[in-house]
């Protein structure tokens, strides 16, 4: 595998055999010493298997951000974000198996590099099939392709979902549960895929050298502008903004899970980061996957760093929850170039990061924009400073950059604000005053989330 | 390896061995041209890093229904499942250790199929003992062997102890410590090992061709009847059926922790099923194990959907809970064949799983049988459906699939209910009514769960 | 890689040298036949990875200190232990990065084997650098070397993460947080990294025999004495140790999330121990981490049982805290041998660690020394006791152990003693008795745990 920023994901087969065949004439030239390079099969069962193993952690990340938007709202709309979680987690993978994964890799090229194949299901190739029926003829395809395709489905499946968790908590404390679930579906089936398709899926904007590793934009600005327009139609919460120009503190009612939700994430991300080399058969491929975790971390430590020290100046206290969310906005600056290879630059577009993060969230009160848990801050802000990074740190062609991070969020942001929207009028997009009022654990899941615990009477507030 | 619902676990290092003895052949006759498998040592440290790694996971398991289960309780007893929980992993893995293992896996032909041996510990082979302090001359034998020893017992003893963890959240809130703990002891010392002998040792069951990848039955069902015979002794808890007919509400205490538990079960899960293909090393191992983990992200994700869509007609409102067990649901149900290659009947099979533990969610309430946490329709029920269903979508013999059900079923509840009381009138199973009342984390534990926080007045009840 | 303790962790790249020189040697003799060893790539592709992912689930410990702490302290200062583990995982990796590894592995022969480099900064080998830049014929020089250098170092550096995550806990409630930053800034930059150099450095220590896996001792006690030093100075929390002579109780304010620590350190530490071996390219290694495994999850479950049993003469009742603490303690104390064949005696040094753990809790307690969460009895004790049990167990060289343990115990408690004085005199290490009666969420953070929860009145007690 070539050790760049990939940008075709899926269409790389013919670079895997090509080391293939490379492989081969080597044997056939010095037949009799060591191997030069792993042999195909192994290539291809630890290209497989990283996938998995990476796409797993990947999947925790759901877990991170329930317990980070769980932890940050209200503790009577907590037990509806855990099931506006699950729920998105589960509809994201079902819309990504019935229509979006062939529509961001299946066939780009015969679209113009816009949009991919609308066939319905995705499944595994015929020489799998036969393979896995016995029929060990099918086996030397089967490994020439260089790894299972329903791997790089789990792979990059467990990324759409990435994109639907930003949204639920910016939208936390007032969205109805059924019109959220719609606009999820219609994300992760369509809008996601689209904007995919344009880099990860061999189209446009991958044809213009357009760089995202592992998805600053792809996956997290999109993720932010979704949310963004979501967060315009439906508004601020009751009595978060007052009249009287000032704000309603909304601190996050259980500081332990929302730390705990912040280090699922950082954890994660090792996945996110790290996979998106999108091999392991390799000793270039293993050595650019240590780059990817090193600078990752480093990322998030400067990250969390930064922010805690600008907080003070800035917050008049050192902010846990500026730190926290540090942290992710550190790991959103490196998601779209986490393969330098001077590492302290991490710590710099990291430590940047963070700030930009604190920043926003100061920005986004200013105007009036109630983002519950600071998911526009740390991941469409930082998202695009990640990305304008790679053109910085690593070289990158800073018009393609641009011209990327324009186009996607052009795209995500006036398709989402049309279909938030539409749901608005037809399914009708937030809940009444009072159920607002009351909580959605108690109004519409009657479920509290913590049933046996005495509460704070909520502050009267007469703008409520 | 080859790829099928691998019925003998153990004993497939004779497979192995003439996979290797091939390989052998294939290079004599190729030898200057390029692998068509991976060499025998590769394969060898795949396999067991793979036992390793997803027994890791599985091990993780057991955090997962501790959250589940301390989230689901009353507050005045989470303190108590925690200590049950910690307590089964760990006795569960001495049990394995000391006896079960060798009870489950060694010389079950000896015994007609039926049981292994008495034989005490469990440890590694002559040859890996050699190969350890250096004996290059045992390196052969070993890698013939396909994995280490010791990486088996350890995916096997992962999945000893998720057996046992089924048993605490249903018998919840009133069954003593001590008395738990020797059933457990038992139960993994014994009735668990014994019908794993029975398929996954290579006995009877195995032998008629009964069909369980990762444990639909011989885990999930397990766990469930035993769970059963413990709540049919131990009786309800106190006012949970009241004398007018009605049923006390008793939602979960902490519905972030069930939640968090439900994801940790969904990412263990990839672990318990990619596991059971019990191999790394070949291609046809990586291309089936992408397949388990896809129909296992499915099968949960359609268990979610279809319990939050079924439970708005039959529990009157969409139930959080109903969704957390249906997710697990979904998964318990594809685990008997998660190596499906049609992945949409993933989805159909955990939908179906979610409906029916939904439905038997209510029908256990309407028989008066108290299941704190829902164990037997998560487990049990969907356990029995996910075994049918083998048959039906992957072509299993429906025969030997009802045989191993209704065997593996009658003998873990006959030798539970016998267990079970055999505890009550020997031990006491069951606190008293004052320290029910009271709660086990103050009256036997001395150690509330929260003990700063203010908590509401028990509802008060007559039938208490 | 040998199969022993290995003392000398990064200069193994002669005996790798020789490994692959001898593999090479093995195909001129018998180039037709199959592989007795894996491949040079593949090898150097699996310990890279293996690197990596272990130390993944290393980094989650952190989370595991998190919860644990945050669980065990007044709900009061619950926030502040987040921003501490945060803050100091961050702190910890920068610091590793800047400084520590190069001190404690670059050239350490060179300065009598005390410590290593003062040079700035750690990156990547000229060789991978050139390779990732696509010159192929660094290729060779790469894969000679064993495994990729960042791996190395991202495994590295959550070792001495997890050094300074013992620490926050042992002095909670009352220890400023920029002052504990220095001491961890310091503690990580440089106390860690001589030790560190001492043994795994290859340094005077690692010549001498001193065998520690995977740091009883060098991780484990260095904690936990560096806390005993920062407790001495600071002194006991305010109304912890009566005038009366008797001591205010101060059980964990959410056991839930202490339970759940402490079963994310469980599966962390499967790769703390497992990681230790240092590769997984050839089958000794694969079935020495097997063992190392295995080992570890009987020390754990050792621990908690023995904990359990023993807690019920010595405090009284069935602890769950002891059995909790006891796991710690079971894990600490197989970490410095835990890839002993025989199996049975990872049960016992376990079973012992949780019964010294358990003592010294009640030891500590009777000097009036104030351990928040156990962290001493549980890292330190039993860190001593397994350093010795290695000699006991294992055949190691007691001598050596003894010199290696009070060497370590020696520096690092006398630099930390000295260093928490400095740090009390220039900044103030302790808050004042008004921020500790309040808290340091409030007082300090401005940001209460759970500032929605209503909470019980502080326990009146003159003392304070």
């Amino acid at each position: 595998m070539v050790f760049t920023d990939v940008v075709v994901r899926h269409h790389r087969i013919s670079v895997i055999a090509a080391v293939v065949f490379l492989t081969l004439v080597y044997f056939l030239v010095r037949p009799a010493v060591a191997h030069a390079a792993t042999d195909g099969e192994t290539t291809f069962v630890l290209n497989t298997f990283a996938f998995l193993l990476w796409g797993v952690l990947v999947m925790w990340m759901a877990a991170g951000f329930t317990m980070l938007e769980a932890g940050a709202v209200r503790t009577k709309n907590a037990s509806m974000i855990c099931l506006k979680n699950i729920g998105l987690y589960s509809i994201a993978g079902l819309a990504y198996f019935f229509v979006g994964y062939n529509l961001m890799y299946v066939d780009v090229a015969n679209y113009g590099g816009f949009i991919g194949s609308f066939k319905l299901l995705y499944g595994p190739s015929p020489e799998e099939l036969a393979l896995l029926d016995g029929d060990q003829s099918a086996a030397a395809a089967v490994i020439e392709s260089g790894y299972s395709v329903m791997s790089d489905w789990f792979f990059q499946m467990v990324f759409v979902a990435t994109t639907a968790s930003i949204i639920s908590g910016a939208l936390a404390e007032r969205v109805k549960m059924w019109s959220f679930f719609v606009f999820i579906l219609i994300l992760t089936a369509i809008i996601y895929p689209v904007v995919g398709a344009w880099t990860w899926g061999g189209g446009w904007l991958s044809e213009m050298g357009f760089q995202d590793f592992a998805g600053s934009t792809i996956v997290h600005s999109t993720g932010g502008w979704a949310a963004l327009a979501g967060v315009l139609i439906v508004g601020p919460r009751l009595g978060k903004y007052r009249k009287d120009g000032t704000t309603r503190p909304t601190p996050p009612s259980n500081v332990l899970l929302v730390t705990l939700g912040v280090f699922i994430l950082w954890l994660g991300w090792f996945g996110f980061n790290g996979g998106s080399q999108l091999a392991l058969g390799s000793a270039v491929d293993a050595v650019a996957i240590g780059h990817v975790l090193v600078n990752t971390n480093l990322a998030a430590a400067g990250g969390v760093v930064a922010a805690l020290i600008i907080s003070r100046p800035l917050l008049g206290r050192t902010d846990l929850f500026a730190g926290l969310n540090g942290a992710i906005a550190g790991l959103v600056s490196i998601t779209a170039g986490p393969d330098i290879t001077q590492h302290y630059w991490a710590v710099i577009i990291g430590a940047i990061g963070g700030i930009i993060c604190t920043l926003a969230l100061k920005l986004l009160e200013s105007v009036k924009v109630d983002d519950v848990v600071g998911a526009i801050p740390a991941h469409l802000f930082a998202g695009v400073w990640g990305t304008l990074a790679v053109a910085i740190a690593a070289g990158g062609d800073i018009v393609a950059q641009i011209v990327g991070i324009l186009a996607i969020g052009a795209f995500v942001f006036i398709t989402s604000l049309i279909l938030w929207k539409v749901l608005d009028v037809v399914l009708s997009l937030r809940v009444s005053a009072q159920v607002e009022r009351l909580g959605q654990d108690t109004a519409e899941l009657g479920l509290e989330a913590y049933p046996e615990f005495v509460l704070m009477p909520e502050e009267h507030d007469e703008d409520d």
